[in-house]
């Protein structure tokens, strides 16, 4: 008998997942005493509870047997109707309620569409840098994830361009049945076959970036013509306050079945967690909900009762996301303000449009990560840019969150921010 | 160039798994005319919607602003809280709050375990027949489900035994630091190591069988032996309605560090989503809580919340469990004195002590599948044995609710199910 190693006590899915160094600094952060430009928190003084506290009462009361008994897995009808209504209406997106499935968060939308689409080795080509979650959900099912640079556009068509032909993507369809890997395919890389284009188009996070009209044109055709899925994320995309609203590239005719994922958590409250993912393939939006099944059977019924009973007043939904663009916009002005009175020459920063976020490039030398300890001293909280950056050592880089702290609070984050920087 | 085969679209997990029949079967009970014993689902005219909806008033209009927030991935602190008291007064089972994850539903918490713990092809140990949920969410991980043999006391120890011997789980351990397989082990059986037991301890679904003191003893020093991790899954424990409450298999000290899954489901409302896994080895509970924040960040901070400010009132959740036991109990009665009027001869079936189902065993000859259609015609509707069954063809067997139905549709149901059955 030989000797064998010892069995491994974990899946090997589950050994190459690590914690979210960003949890461990929200954790520094829930001091109240710190100033946290840190998390993706919307404002909590803007939660409409006496509202949502009412929709509740109102549901519990006239239909509690429904509202707390057992759903069906692809979610709340009427909820999925008033979703497809708004896709349309508010982005132009064609979607019908039986090609949504309801979530929990959009979270769940990235874990159920990596577990349906993704094998081991499969590669997921986002935005460099790009959302931590997403970056979690995919590898999660031991995904390569290989980050594209983008510009001030959106992601750089060049690159993909040149990233899909130099990999196994390039299989060509012949007359016939059969694909042919094209010559650059055959040559390999290294690289799996990428599967998945995942994209966050409105006000990205972590650069606060907005992907431009005629670059998700040229993204949708690349994709089309490499036989890429596209992912589209889009949880800010009502948080616009400044600048015309732009189709979301799903709704492109160039992007094919699009996937495409929305939720509540910006648009009302994340402890919800209702969101969405409209899937306009029927092959598709059927193994999501196959897969949701055996994930958590079904989001609560009660939490999305409570959401369609909020919008489905007219013009309720309309009038808070009204606030909400009137007050981030604001925040938004404050902390940009405040940078270029309180940073040092040669900072730079981006200014969103809309969303929760923005990301700022120290001067040459600095490091981010190094600044955060001195920062947590004068007891402000951010995140170094390091940690949503896909292989690259860019220690310079910094995402701010404006949404969720009162203006003078900003105001005096960012100078203790300038002065830890000098402190350096 | 050598054509190849069209790049699948699909996960190869993905493609493995199927919609549960009883998706289907449960679509046709929507009908309010038919009288099902088909789905899982508790009665709702007991559920506490007035008091829950006082609950989500108070939470709302309280603390508004965290009770709508993003939450941290284990789950509300002072509801694993309470989860710890009560596992540990109801249940004689300790699991501090920083063992326990808060699950959106037990499924999640199947889900997570098996994400964390299972490679394609290890194999996991159930009863058979066994919880069809279970199976979808070890199957999506490409695990075998291996089902063995059950009595009237619970999983058969010898058969576990005869399995574990003949598997390559032989492998014991060496003086030094590695492991040796057995010989059994090296001549091989087809099947990997079994990883996970899985144990749904009281009142089983689909059986209604509880695992007698005895026998949880037996399996959990079995399970010690070959190193083998138990799941107990305890959905319906708190709803024994006869007989003195068996201390959980996981809280034996044989069980070491057994995992165990609590619900409200059952107790409160399904409809909610909130469960609990406790896992007392740190390194397992960590890697659950790393995989949870890839899955869904975590479980709605509102209904976590709500059912905290349910509990927290002293002796509330007491009573209405006592109504749950006392209605169940009653409509176990109805549905076994019509068992016994409107069965023909030769039909068994099981009497539990609590739960929420009972299972048929119809004399020999009857196909359970075959009278499913007839028994829908007559506006009665139930699930055939065979979806629970593993790898078996039993199909003379099936599962009846008796939760979700009033005592004189119970009756009338079991009328129309002789008919249908006589009428073969």
């Amino acid at each position: 008998m030989k000797p064998v190693s010892a069995p491994p006590r974990f899946s090997r899915r589950s050994a190459g997942q690590t914690s979210s160094a960003i949890r461990e600094i929200l954790k520094v952060t829930e001091d109240p005493s710190i100033i946290s430009f840190a998390g993706g928190l919307p404002a909590p003084e803007l939660f409409p509870a006496a509202e949502l506290s009412a929709c509740a009462s109102e549901v519990l009361q006239s239909d509690g047997g429904a509202a707390l008994q057992y759903g069906t897995t692809e979610g709340y009808r009427p909820l999925r109707e008033w979703v497809s209504g708004y896709l349309s209406e508010s982005a132009g997106l064609p979607a019908e309620p039986d090609q949504l499935v309801i979530t929990a968060g959009s979270q769940q939308g990235l874990d159920l569409i990596a577990k349906v689409l993704l094998d081991p080795g499969d590669v997921v080509l986002t935005e460099n840098p790009s959302f931590l979650g997403a970056l979690q959900a995919f590898r999660a099912y031991e995904a390569s994830v290989v980050g594209l640079p983008v510009d001030r556009e959106g992601m750089d068509p060049a690159a993909l361009l040149q990233f899909l032909r130099q990999t196994g993507t390039g299989y060509m369809r012949q007359r016939g049945t059969g694909y042919m890997p094209t010559e650059a395919a055959q040559r390999g890389t290294g690289y799996g076959r990428p599967k998945l284009l995942y994209l966050v188009t409105n006000f990205q996070n972590p650069t606060g970036l907005t992907t431009s009209a005629e670059r998700r044109r040229e993204l949708a055709r690349i994709a089309a013509e490499f036989e890429l899925t596209i992912l589209e994320d889009d949880p800010y995309g009502a948080l616009r306050f400044e600048g015309d609203r732009l189709s979301p590239l799903a709704a492109l005719p160039e992007a094919g079945n699009a996937l495409y994922l929305g939720t509540v958590s910006k648009m009302l409250a994340p402890g919800l967690r209702v969101a969405w993912v409209a899937a306009r393939e029927p092959a598709v939006r059927e193994r999501l909900v196959v897969a949701k099944q055996a994930c958590d059977l079904h989001t609560s019924t009660l939490t999305q009762r409570v959401v369609e009973q909020f919008v489905r007043k007219p013009g309720r939904l309309e009038a808070h996301l009204a606030t909400l663009r009137r007050v981030y916009r604001e925040r938004r002005n404050v902390m940009v303000a405040a940078l270029r009175r309180w940073l040092p020459e040669g900072s730079r920063w981006t200014t969103p449009e809309g969303g929760l976020f923005l990301w700022v490039t120290l001067p040459a030398g600095a490091d981010a990560s190094e600044l955060l300890p001195r920062a947590l001293a004068r007891k402000v909280a951010f995140v170094p840019g390091i940690h949503f950056w896909i292989d690259r050592d860019e220690v310079s880089t910094l995402r701010l969150n404006f949404s969720n702290a009162a203006p003078e609070r900003i105001e005096e984050g960012v100078r203790r921010l300038g002065e830890a920087l000098r402190s350096g």
